[in-house]
């Protein structure tokens, strides 16, 4: 039931319950109310507009006579689901078809789903009833308007994680909370970049951010990943065009190399010595299955040139829609400002919520526990591709992260084995989409993060099959 | 307590302990590790590294000997508090003072504050049990990736709402929820505007707007507002470097009055005519004092130029983060694709609960009590205005919406009277403030939205006594 638009003329000469009565049909009839839509309760409505109970009981009484609507007073009045559709004129919009709008796929949840964390290990109940309690307890202050830069006390929490475990250099002061990595990258896009500058992004890279760093007229300019990461010599051959170069150190997105510390070391030189910046995103450093972590590139960084960019959406779950940026001192004002305009600051009830989740210590005990889950799954899933899929794909590095990169043997059609893989209910997500030039190999980026051992099993084993086919 | 990034190197012939505690130690000077933080357990710690506990437990031994962690095993151990400050050489980041972050405050929630509903009465019980009943229940396909134009139900209920209570013709494949009706507008200018194209924005009128419209380089153009609203002649007269008119046709802001049908009328004319798009902000559409709300806009549009904006900031609460467009079938996608490269899609939690608070007739109630609530603030406030600032002060209009704008009697100078307020702890906010060009009149801009009627009373009457002063 909503609120009613009915509007009634005292001096017209015709009775309220008509006016009243002929509103209402009116409303039906263009589609205004739809069938099964509930009216307003009598006294609700007579409220609304002001006049007594009883010519709205009078123009309710002629409705349901007239079949146009439904239900006995106390129990609800609704638009009958029996009109006949032709009295139904509604307007669609052009174009749009009048249904239960359906959620747009991006994979869903089906095997080798990309930057899906095992949402069926989340601690739902200790997460459900802190989020209960701090909703609960939302004071009048905190349902108000916030701090642009996100609540304190998560700013606070942040900071604290971050120079403990990635090594990094901070103040809570520089932690701005924001929705999300997309909106990090699309944030400092709008501070860093003009319309026309470059903005160097890894070859092949991540998709999300090349279109969030050049939303605003940047444009990329790709520099090829070797072993070591990306390729500085390349990328200091473009020259001063380049404002920004974006990487991915800790688990380069897609190919899964970790950044040497002798690249990071030169990458920091060039941003010192053109003045450039460096966004690092940490998408998923939490997980290395090999060798400890390497704590964060902005922690190695001396001439505060890099923006650091995180998420929660890969250690807790995407929907949370958290994410942060630590920003050099001299950049955090207008980081603020820009935020402003962007959408003026982060809810409120997840952020307090996330800071004790944080605080409290379950952050860090849920790391440590799906480390140990992701070990066990990746382990699961290199063996049964080893097994299935031996000669037809190339694991390309799967030391760390939620996903491998595995490339595919000669002679296989990437855009075949994409359809195919979706035919058969697999996840497919092509190593190509990760170009901005010609891609130079063929490959598929299976993520194994959001299913279990037996699942990924299971999806190799039906992956093996249609290499074969 | 945070997972802590330690690197131990076995080859390199000196035990573990003393390489554990080797590093914990240098964190504690580095500031990577503050006084009071907590330290993992051995347990935990010995897992993390993959070692036995026994190094952990020599090496927490150790450093509780050297005073720099204290607590017992068990109990948790914590950095020292009493650390010599000369041992701790942690390198703040230049120019940010290491102290807990305070929140912006933007008038926080003094009596005038601009924009604040009243969350006194918001019904905080029947909120809290559904956003916990939906934190709860939260199914791992809404943890996930969702619709970047939000979650079909909620989408569903805001069309049924809209059609209903606003007379617009909308689908609720139309409707994109976004966090808030700045993050709306900054969407729109994104989709809509180029750099260097024109946007109309209402002169005096909302600073906010301008700003997400003018972020991406549009120049905005000030047309003045008359009482019938936006003067759609002088909107021509800048011709066809207009590429979007942005008004507020309910309840100008700042000024207060509505869009005549006849205004609105030939404002559409010209949008059709002249190719250019309307931007219809609905902030506080819903509290109208002196007659009936008249519908929004984009119902009179019969050419598909209007692109509506709405929010929940002022009906239920700012913190909330929910707002919303209703965009013309032929930008569906434009939108679409644009907001993905924002923030890809908005948080699940609120939307879902929220969906329910509209569908369950919570929402419409909730609309109907604070039309009483509100006449009654705004009664007790014109009254108060009249008996204490009378020749100092006219109030322009107070027919709707959450606040009033009065005019300064001549003599009277804004900033000083602004610089009063403040002192006496009133928010204040400037009219002045509203124009692009020289400002036209003096005068005050006074929320009663949250405040109650006694501590409006009290608020204008001390506002008389330092207008008199």
């Amino acid at each position: 039931m909503t609120t009613f638009h009915l509007p009634l003329d005292r001096s017209a000469g015709v009775p309220l319950h008509r006016q009243i009565r002929e509103g209402i049909r009116q409303a039906i009839l263009a589609g205004a109310l739809r069938p099964g839509q509930r009216l307003p309760s009598t006294r609700a409505l007579a409220a609304e507009l002001a006049v007594s109970r009883l010519p709205v009981l009078a123009a309710y009484e002629q409705l349901r006579h007239e079949c146009y609507v439904e239900g006995r007073t106390g129990a609800g009045t609704y638009v009958s689901q029996s009109l006949p559709e032709d009295l139904l004129c509604s307007r669609p919009a052009a174009g749009v078809a009048p249904r239960w709008p359906q959620a747009r796929d991006a994979g869903g949840l089906g095997p080798f789903r990309m930057s899906l964390p095992a949402l069926d290990r989340f601690p739902h109940a200790a997460w459900a009833r802190l989020v209960a309690r701090h909703a609960r307890d939302l004071a009048p202050a905190h349902m108000a308007y916030g701090d642009p830069a996100g609540l304190p006390a998560l700013r606070l929490a942040i900071a604290e994680h971050l120079r403990a475990a990635r090594g990094m250099r901070c103040e809570a002061e520089q932690v701005l909370v924001v929705s999300g990595s997309q909106a990090a990258l699309r944030l400092a896009a709008a501070v860093l970049l003009a319309p026309g500058d470059g903005v160097a992004v890894e070859e092949p890279g991540y998709p999300g951010a090349r279109a969030a760093l050049t939303a605003n007229g940047a444009v990329p300019l790709p520099v090829p990943v070797d072993a070591e990461g990306i390729d500085v010599a390349a990328l200091q051959a473009h020259g001063g065009r380049v404002r920004a170069a974006y990487v991915t150190p800790a688990h380069q997105y897609p190919l899964g190399m970790s950044m040497t510390a002798a690249r990071r070391l030169a990458l920091l030189d060039w941003a010192a010595r053109s003045d450039a910046w460096v966004l690092e995103d940490d998408y998923d450093s939490e997980y290395r299955y090999v060798s400890r972590p390497l704590g964060a590139l902005q922690g190695m960084d001396a001439h505060d040139r890099v923006v650091y960019v995180g998420t929660f959406s890969k250690v807790l779950f995407p929907a949370l829609r958290i994410g942060y940026l630590v920003v050099p001192p001299a950049l955090l004002d207008a980081f603020v400002r820009a935020r402003l305009a962007f959408d003026l600051f982060p809810p409120t009830l997840y952020q307090s919520a996330l800071a004790e989740f944080l605080r409290e210590g379950h952050f860090a005990r849920h790391l440590r526990r799906m480390r140990g889950v992701y070990q066990g799954r990746r382990d699961a899933l290199l063996a049964a591709l080893a097994r299935h899929c031996g000669d037809r794909l190339r694991v390309h590095n799967a030391d760390a992260g939620l996903h491998v990169a595995a490339l595919l043997a000669e002679g296989l059609d990437e855009a075949r084995v994409m359809e195919r893989m979706r035919e058969r209910g697999l996840t497919a997500t092509a190593l190509s989409g990760c170009y901005v030039g010609p891609a130079r190999r063929d490959g598929l980026l299976l993520g194994f993060g959001g299913s279990d051992e037996g699942r990924l099993r299971e999806a190799a084993r039906v992956l093996g099959e249609l290499l074969r086919a």
